[in-house]
């Protein structure tokens, strides 16, 4: 069965997924890399190698070929908004991209798909959460599809009960201010048997959702 | 020395510590019971005893004796706002509260102290969170002072720097509304060392907060 999953996504103690006001220099805003330090712990990924402890584990978590496509929000993919005005911009990631899958971005405003490097394409399409699962699963062949962010792209697939499995990692900083990933999620937890875990090298709290019965 | 702490200080994933809205029926909203109930798990306080796990270890902190004095909010005290209207209520406990101390209740509208049974009395008082915490150390004979709660409060107390212990216990559940504890609070994190660890048999992660440097 091809789950819809969740991975890696770091929110704050107050649970912002990232800070304002994401721009070109700041793709996370004023939360610059703090959410993501604890990848980078020595028991993480060090130097450009997954390490052997709790948080090198979850960093690997589904970057091991068992997602075949990823649906990710626009502003994930660039910092643009509205209708393109630059299709210059072929994502943060440069030209070979970590995803090596069809990577379906939702956006208002299609545009030509972009064949990247290392079997990473970008389709950009107008669709709801249940419309791109079902498009990014057609397109996985068979395999797993990441609902890859940003929060707010992580809510409506929250929101339209869609995620079958969310790694959430909890670190210890007060945002303030940014994008929340809990917003109108009351109650959410019900639908999941959850797992915590803390990693002893990054201070993080890893937790572990997965559907009830699933 | 004596210290400011924070004990036993549930919150949800979205960082309310209380629901909407606080009733004589409902002292935490809609929340109900559910940021507390990590406390009776198995290895929490069941039958009345504190049992052996880390719940039960962490939900005895600072009920030992080494608390002198406690203050706390208002509302933590009984559900009316603004003039007392009935000065018969004598806080959620009954007659013989767990505090066992003088404690300093918050509040705009002063009145007597009300001595209870077992050593608890309440006094009320319009202070500043510097004055109150002058007052309760001064009533403390040298023992530590508990900042009880609610979130208001205690944020009160974080936002004036002059909290050096915090037992926060993170509850997996989305509250999607109540009193935040965070809100205001942005790089709270960078005057603690913080401790994580999960609790196996409730879920719960609880974080301890340090000083750094205390």
């Amino acid at each position: 069965m091809s789950l819809a999953r969740v991975t890696q996504f770091s929110i704050s103690l107050d649970g912002y997924a990232t800070g304002d006001v994401q721009s070109l220099e700041k793709p996370f805003g004023h939360a610059g890399m703090r959410l993501h330090t604890w990848m980078f712990s020595p028991q993480g990924v060090a130097g450009g190698r997954v390490q052997h402890g709790v948080d090198g584990a979850l960093a690997a978590v589904g970057w091991d070929g068992s997602v075949g496509a990823e649906i990710m929000g626009r502003r994930k993919f660039g910092p643009q908004t509205g209708p393109w005005e630059d299709e210059e911009w072929r994502g943060w990631w440069g030209e070979d991209p970590p995803f090596h899958t069809p990577v379906f971005v939702l956006t208002h405003h299609p545009r030509p798909s972009l064949e990247m490097e290392g079997g990473t394409t970008f389709h950009f399409i107008d669709a709801s959460p249940a419309e791109a699962l079902e498009q990014a699963r057609a397109a996985a062949g068979g395999l797993d599809v990441r609902i890859g962010g940003g929060p707010t792209t992580v809510r409506e697939f929250l929101e339209a009960d869609l995620v079958d499995v969310m790694h959430v990692v909890l670190v210890p900083i007060v945002l303030g201010r940014g994008v929340s990933l809990w917003e109108g999620l009351e109650g959410v937890e019900s639908r999941f048997d959850i797992e915590s875990v803390t990693s002893p090298s990054s201070g993080v709290t890893h937790l572990l959702f997965q559907r009830k019965g699933a």
